[in-house]
């Protein structure tokens, strides 16, 4: 049977074990849920996380919570089971994935009305096990897509997280380079640390460092200056939503990279699952973006570190403005205009 | 006599006082130095910092510091006080402005030996007001001439930075937004927070938001969606160094800014004093540029708030990237080419 690592049953399959992911990248702790309020805080407090990710724990939650209810007549265990599965959906209500996996693992229940529970668990294994198999089939695709661009020795700059512990395995943005590692091909990457929830650093690096990407993090400022020494050959980001017309809703800063991208010349990629796409919203102005807490940006500082201690850096403190982006230079005898040559000179005389 | 308040003599000018610039944005310390190891570690310590400040700092600290060797014949003054100097010169040896305020000193001791050192002290003090009023005054050359370009409602946004306590008054960058704001012209500024040390948060925000102007804290990733919502008109940017070309060194980040104000056609100008302008540099390639140590983006974060609590933000959770400035949209169906509407389309059909 087909399996990952940071979303899986027990051996003995009564419990579901994950991988905390607030404690990374500082510690790798995994968790053995059994109850459902268990579970509710995990999800509820971000130790799992990742829309896909979220969705096939949910899967396999509902198939352990289920056993607790093998004794039961038809009608009791299909009531507990919708209250178990409500109670889940109310942990994160504006998670699509998670209703969307629950519905799945209800209908398993309505749709055998009548048989005896004992009868009935298979089936809900079966279908956490198809939610999981599916993710892992469309990450491995994207990721098959996206590795058919890139050639040995090219670097991906990327922003924000959308790797293996986001999704199934491989994941979506990074999900080419890790295929390719797991392939052999030498593939280099840029992290940006993402501002201000620091995803970059504290996941992606992770994930890239432990898949053996040479990976290097950045700060979100330093992507121009990677791209103009011409270490990146391809942007890869993730997406949250794509409009009809191409326009795609990703974390705050990704417009900036395809625009330092388009600066340089270097190809900028969208990668997700065609459930991302919204044929129903025609253009990006359609998306409503989410306004969070100023507290993020001006409080929230951790207490530890926030990318693995083996994760390479790379941190200029300055960068170099070509003249021909500036309008004028502004000094104590007046503003100069270009060409600047000749401008800078003339106050020197 | 004209003066600053976060570099000062005290009323007796018998000691230095000075605002301890790392207890900002949280504490409006004002610290009391007579001694020279005291002066010695205000530098090292960065509790005052910026170029033209520690120049102001180091002159009025040679006229405290020479007070004490009053007694002294002119022999044996000129050699303490360039021992003195020398020592103060130490504390930050590649600060430009400091050994540049430290030489004008020295010079006014040299040029009148066999002067009574009682004689020489107020020679020393106005050598020290004339540093600070020649700051001021291109301060506010540069100020005027910014503002010249400003209309009241109009907002500019600033990267790191260069505002009124890394220099005497008004500042470079940000020096057009204080002279507005005195003149009561309504300005408004996007401050970034400048990663990974965090100038554009806890200082350009602090000096913006004291002044009285209209100032929003974003996080650096953040100032594409800013622009592209039309929330700003300029752009103003301090310098390290420009070159003969006009190509100019600044924190990092500044490039990408100019590149995000290219593309949403948003006038970028750069703000300076001629002495950074430097003729025997001939294009940015010849200006080499600082690496810093990796725990800056890693570990360094900080214990307390980085930035005033009232300072207002602007916290998007995601920004829409334009499908113009998309090569491709790869998804577990394979990859989708422009023109998007049609690609997309086909995916589902």
């Amino acid at each position: 049977m087909q399996t990952i690592d940071h979303v899986r049953l027990s051996a003995d399959e009564t419990k579901l074990v994950i991988l905390d992911q607030t404690q990374l990248p500082n510690r790798e702790t995994y968790l053995e849920l059994s109850s459902a309020e268990e579970m509710y805080e995990a999800i509820k407090k971000l130790r799992v996380r990742g829309a896909p990710c979220i969705g096939i724990f949910a899967g396999f939650a509902m198939f352990v919570l289920a056993q607790g209810l093998k004794q039961s007549t038809y009608e009791e265990f299909a009531s507990k089971f919708r209250e178990l599965s409500a109670y889940l959906n109310s942990s994160r209500p504006t998670a699509v994935n998670l209703s969307w996996a629950l519905r799945r693992m209800e209908r398993v229940v309505s749709e055998h009305a009548g048989m005896a529970p004992a009868e009935i668990l298979p089936l809900l294994r079966a279908e956490a096990q198809a939610i999981l198999d599916e993710d892992i089939a469309m990450c491995r695709a994207i990721s098959e897509h996206g590795l058919s661009l890139l050639k040995d020795g090219d670097c991906v700059l990327t922003h924000c997280n959308a790797g293996p512990i986001a999704t199934s395995k491989y994941g979506t943005a990074i999900g080419p380079l890790i295929l390719g590692a797991e392939k052999g091909i030498k593939l280099k990457a840029f992290a940006d640390e993402t501002r201000p929830l620091l995803q970059g650093a504290r996941l992606t690096s992770w994930e890239l460092n432990n898949a053996g990407v040479d990976v290097t993090l950045i700060c979100d400022n330093m992507a121009s200056m990677v791209m103009k020494n011409g270490w990146v050959q391809f942007c890869f980001v993730g997406c949250d939503r794509v409009a009809a017309n191409g326009d795609t809703a990703n974390k705050i800063g990704t417009s900036g990279v395809a625009i330092l991208a388009k600066h340089y010349g270097i190809p900028f990629y969208v990668l997700g699952p065609t459930s991302t796409i919204d044929m129903n919203c025609p253009t990006g102005d359609d998306i409503q973006i989410e306004l969070r807490e100023p507290e993020e940006i001006k409080t929230m500082w951790y207490r530890e570190p926030m990318a693995p201690a083996s994760v390479k850096c790379f941190n200029p403190s300055f960068d170099v403005t070509d003249h021909r982006l500036i309008s004028g230079i502004i000094t104590e005898k007046g503003i100069c205009r270009a060409p600047y040559t000749e401008s800078l000179t003339a106050l020197f005389q």
